[in-house]
């Protein structure tokens, strides 16, 4: 893989080892239902449950899901940022798509629970001799976006920085007690069910990105470049499709791919305890990712199992629920495909710290161990 | 006034501003009881309310107050960073003050409020190649602070940056219906309580910023010195005495004056649509705050009304609740003092867009004209 990629998988493998090092053994308060490690926290602000738990915090290394039965709605909390370089680029992107994509990255979250979005909370850290114009065009994306999806912007902060623009939200949203969607509770024999395509914010990336080492670029045509320029630069979260699904109580766990799909079916599998097959000839990879990977000369497998920023929803659908589940997402207007299902977790061979219980079901019908960081051609499973 | 205020006025000035540009007229929801422009956003989580208001967004130029009658729990939320250089300094900060710091300013709004912190999420914006011990060192700040007020962390993100180190946090928190304190309420007549003392803050940043011009620094005592520090890098929120107050009923408006108390009080002016006057002779400048004005050949009275950074909470009283308020906060070991009156709102003249409806009584009895960047001895009123 090349650079943009390996550089990109370090990141992120170095941030789950830091947030992992700084929220390990936190303290937790009765009300908290779900905290760090879910697509968002799930608070619970019903007096009653407030009062019985007081200040008083308990130290809860692995928090689990215990969810009072005073209360019906419950309060989901989530924040990401959007940095300048890092997840747009300011060449590639214009205002409002930046402000579009810094509350959709948020709105995925809340929608891969299965909630609401209701209220955010914006901060701008803005350098000096900013263009005070740009901004105005980021708010435009911002709450268009807000409008569209409900959303109310109640409060925020504005610090100069000497570093590059970034653009921090704090989403709030409301889900239902009994329908709320998380990483726990997939089953062997679950569908895996995947909301939109994959391949395509990645395929942006390599078409339209500064940073990487391939230049001058292909020559492409320009609706396929605009395909995935439209992937990359504004995103669609899939609120309908996860409310819909969570009220369908089809579910049994869910999240939203935006690490990538294999990192997050990692992350599914790891809190659920189980493991899973992905069958590559159903995974939906879009057509512009695919003339993009094979311009660059890269596999458009790649590019979708472990690009990332593709959005889309990835849950786990109970087997007697699978036509439903399509039907239901396929009549919101979004892609719905069956990629995969779980299994029983496999035990660790202990011997490889990288060994994640996922496969890869190739074309030709053999199983690949599949980790977030690629997989292993030379280990083929019966 | 010199270089190192001036740079933060501007900034302080360009901040209101840019928030009031970027937030005019937003669209707001039903259940949303204050949105942007008082310490903390107001919402109401009640599924009743939600239900009414369905994703339909209204636009409310300037949110009023409107507290519906089926909810006694609201939520509270905010947010505020902390900027390496900015808002800290990290060769005098130790890392555990620096987390600190960037909880305890959130906490500081919470209290403003009359509320209950209880959740907060951290965001983290890391240059490349920060040393990983440092940031052990914020969080073991951070949730001693989060512990001591029953705050649990919930949730958060971790992005690196090319730019200085950022803590952003977002706090939730509660607050009763008819209990929470708010920028809007205060009437003439109403005496201003302050908790907290002034100056030391700003008096910090004097004897121990890298930023100023002053060097080599004055000799000072090193009491003197741990004082003002220890004001700068660890500030206390005062969240008993918030709600305290707010439990009273005592209280009419009220915020917290971490902008300074000169501009936080035109805030509360303004939003209460009225004036006030501050007694000079009855400001609880902090005693190591005057020894560094004086060592710098700084008026005292600047630091204390115009240097921001002192986070003590600035209450309206009813007139006839002052001896019970302050007994109230002094009993739980916090300065507390009456240190001027809100007024009838002076018409302005119309000529002079600084003319602010704040008056400074000094010691000889005069009235000066006050603004939020200074006070104008040309023009002395009766």
């Amino acid at each position: 893989m090349g650079k943009l990629e390996h550089t990109n998988q370090a990141d992120q493998d170095g941030e789950f080892a830091l947030i992992a090092r700084l929220t390990g053994a936190l303290e937790s308060r009765p009300d908290v239902i779900l905290g760090v490690g879910d697509d968002a926290a799930v608070l619970d602000l019903s007096p009653d449950r407030i009062q019985q738990s007081g200040a008083a915090l308990a130290s809860v290394p692995s928090p689990g899901i215990v969810v009072p039965a005073n209360s019906q709605t419950l309060l989901l909390a989530t924040c990401d940022a959007q940095v300048a370089g890092r997840h747009f680029l300011p060449d590639v992107s214009t205002p409002e798509e930046i402000g579009h994509k810094a509350l959709a990255v948020n709105l995925s979250d809340i929608a891969a629970m299965g909630g609401e979005p209701l209220w955010a909370l914006v901060s701008l850290f803005i350098p000096s001799g900013f263009d005070l114009a740009l901004l105005d065009g980021i708010y435009v994306g911002m709450r268009a976006l807000a409008r569209q999806t409900g959303v109310a912007i109640v409060g925020g902060n504005v610090s100069s920085t000497t570093g590059p623009l970034i653009i921090d939200i704090t989403l709030l949203g409301r889900v239902a007690r009994d329908r709320m969607i998380t990483r726990t509770g997939g089953r062997p024999g679950d569908a895996l069910l995947l909301v939109g395509e994959v391949g395509a914010g990645f395929a942006g990336l390599l078409a339209w990105g500064t940073t990487t080492m391939e230049s001058p670029k292909p020559q492409m045509d320009a609706q396929t470049l605009a395909a995935v320029r439209q992937a990359m630069v504004a995103p669609t979260p899939r609120l309908a499709e996860g409310r819909a699904l969570a009220a369908s109580g089809l579910v049994t766990a869910g999240l939203d791919i935006s690490d990538g799909l294999a990192a997050d079916l990692g992350h599914l599998c790891e809190r659920s305890g189980v493991g899973a097959v992905i069958v590559e000839a159903a995974l939906p990879i879009a057509p512009a990712a695919r003339q993009i990977a094979e311009a660059y000369g890269r596999d458009p497998l790649e590019l979708a199992l472990f690009g990332g920023d593709d959005y889309g929803l990835l849950c786990a659908v109970r087997p007697d629920g699978v036509e439903r589940a399509l039907a239901m997402v396929s009549q919101l207007g979004a892609p719905a495909h069956i990629i995969g299902r779980l299994i029983e977790r496999p035990p660790s061979d202990g011997m490889d710290t990288d060994d994640r219980p996922l496969r890869l079901q190739r074309s030709d019908g053999t199983l690949l161990p599949l980790t977030p960081r690629g997989w292993d051609h030379l280990r083929h499973t019966p």
